[in-house]
């Protein structure tokens, strides 16, 4: 019988679009569902950038881009991290990529053999886990645990370590938690592992949505890691671009042959006139006003929902400074974190994502996107607590 | 040392690739170099199929998109292909991909692992092999001769089919020999496959770029290969829409899963406005005049050349029905097609690709794309001609 290669063996449809699945069958039978679900900013993709694309498309930016995306685009990427993050790259760094998502299909893919170890964060957006898995990796996980606010436990992380390691992901700001790692956690990671022959892969996507004045700190920042880390970074969040599909990857210059000639072959590039878009989009940061009043928009949804939710008897979260996820502690419920997904939509109409479903670490929590309307999040507070109320109630 | 993953140890630069670099070399040093090296149509999309972009633009198609594009686009290449292969598909069948590049990648690492057998055809856009590589699956090839009109010699290829072979892939229209298999030749090799667990993949991207009256028969066509055959299709060729990085895979609903899956973490989808443009660029039909007069401009350029060519003392070619490329046979220069491309671009600024780069049969052979303006065509076969005597003269 034909069937699928062994490397696919762990794949399956994801949670969170089976939950989408779900909350369409139960508007479909008419319930008002809240969808704290989707990590998709619910606002328009800036005009600029809008204009910029239209104007490639009549400028005949129509044939076949290098695979990395042209000059302009990568030295608007290296101005951008030296104008915002206050990183040095050169062009020669830099690859255009299908998303964040590819890039982090194309770091991984390049480098991990069969047998080697990659150590990623519990809880996190799964999608490192199964490429890992793809690559024949072995997966291992260090936690970001709450009561450590979401930092990482280095010692932890030094006793993952073995000659096997090839690899650490590293995402700050964190999907699902929305914690950002402290210069001193990076600066301990940089430590344990400056003398070894270990990538740093560091998701960056949604480095420019922090909150309280947190500046993200990239592991490329430090000495110990400079020449070992590799950046993902992207438009999707930030730049509310999910459906553009635009990402791009910073790596030392040492490892952009095999990523280069392997992006080529995955991919072979991104739209030409997309790439002139983004070079537009970074450059042209007289025109972030529309971006950061996007982010000043997740930033009071962030403060009502996190003030709202610690009113609660049965529900607490600790305060996030980045991404647009709060990550809910529901221990107090009894329930798993299937299971209160499951009962709040249900019951209440608000839809979450179980922790559970980020790894082990995530029992006990539930994601709320804010990337939702200010009316959707209030909605929301009313109907949780109602929910809060009827906990306390049964628990007597 | 850090280093990248064993998968992809035969990874190099293309030879299409360094041959650019080396005309930009000449060019700068000052030469007016004729290019026939490249496969990227010369003419601008369509303004019907732009416009469609720049209005999905405005109409917000900005966020994500479905892994496998949207119903509407799905539905269109279903549509097509009823209306003008003659075979029935339904949306459930369709993955949009970046390009039919992409869609290689992807078919070939759903279902190939290492140990695995994929048989290519030899000449052929080296891309498959490499692929077949990275998959660890081992990669046999069936020739394609020019005392065949470059069908399949069945005979050979049954030999090569072992308990192993998972996959055969088929290009029809050919790059890079620019030959169409017939359906007798098709109907033969589905007599091989019928009763073996063995996909074939099919390469189409070629198939709208036809010539003589010459209709491609996909393998899908036939009872026997129907339920084993993936369709690789795409944009980029019949619309001149190269730089858009658009294509799709159509495969037997049973395997849309994996591939759906695969493809969420490959790409997770391209771009929602591209999708929205291809949907129209299929749906109207009405608006293909622009499409047909790129192929009759193709035509017109074909038989040029064909003509000019089979004139000369030197060289030769059989007549090419499919695709925009000649490949010329060079054998009675008594160089190898390394030597004769390098002396020819060097003497008469004419640039070609080797076909030693497409395989072991390409030796002897040299590949041209009339995917160049007929001023470029006539330029060429005026320095071949001067070519042809000098040969002719040093041979005395």
């Amino acid at each position: 019988m034909l069937k699928k290669a062994d490397r696919l063996n762990e794949l399956e449809f994801s949670r969170i679009r089976m939950t989408s699945k779900l909350m369409d069958e139960l508007e479909a039978s008419g319930a008002d569902i809240v969808r704290f679900t989707y990590g998709q900013p619910d606002f328009p993709t800036p005009q600029y950038i809008v204009d910029a694309c239209k104007k490639a498309l009549d400028d005949g930016f129509t044939t076949y881009p290098d695979y990395c995306g042209p000059l302009n685009f990568r030295q608007a990427v290296c101005d951008k991290y030296e104008r915002e993050n206050g990183l040095k790259f050169t062009p020669d760094q830099v690859i255009s990529t299908c998303g964040a998502a590819q890039a982090a299909y194309l770091v991984l893919t390049t480098f991990l053999n069969p047998g080697d170890e990659v150590i990623i964060p519990n809880p996190m957006y799964n999608i490192y886990k199964i490429i890992g898995k793809i690559c024949g990796a072995t997966v291992k996980e260090y936690s970001l645990k709450e009561e450590n606010n979401f930092q990482i436990d280095v010692e932890e992380l030094a006793g993952l370590i073995t000659d096997k390691t090839k690899m650490i992901v590293i995402c700050s700001p964190s999907n699902p938690v929305g914690g950002v790692l402290t210069a001193e956690n990076l600066e301990a990671v940089g430590e344990i592992v400056k003398d070894k022959d270990i990538f740093i892969c560091s998701d960056e996507i949604y480095e420019r949505l922090t909150y309280d004045g947190v500046k993200p700190v990239s592991p490329a920042a430090f000495d110990t890691m400079r020449d070992k880390t590799i950046i993902i970074n992207g438009f999707s969040k930030a730049f509310a671009m999910t459906g553009w599909r635009f990402g791009y990857v910073i790596t030392p210059a040492e490892f952009w042959e095999p990523l280069y000639l392997h992006a080529g072959h995955q991919v072979s590039g991104i739209p030409a006139f997309v790439l002139e878009a983004g070079a537009v989009a970074l450059n042209e940061a007289d025109k972030y006003g529309t971006v950061e009043m996007m982010r000043q928009e997740f930033d009071r949804r962030r403060v009502y929902l996190y003030e709202e939710i610690n009113k609660l008897e049965n529900f607490s979260c600790v305060k996030p400074t980045g991404a647009f996820y709060i990550f809910m502690n529901i221990k107090k419920t009894g329930m798993t974190s299937d299971e209160f997904c499951d009962w709040i939509v249900k019951n209440y109409s608000v839809a979450m994502i179980t922790g559970s479903c980020f790894g082990t670490e995530g029992e006990g929590f539930v994601r709320l996107s804010y990337a939702s309307s200010m009316e959707d999040c209030k909605k929301a507070i009313a109907r949780l607590q109602e929910a809060d109320k009827a906990l306390t109630a049964m628990r007597g």
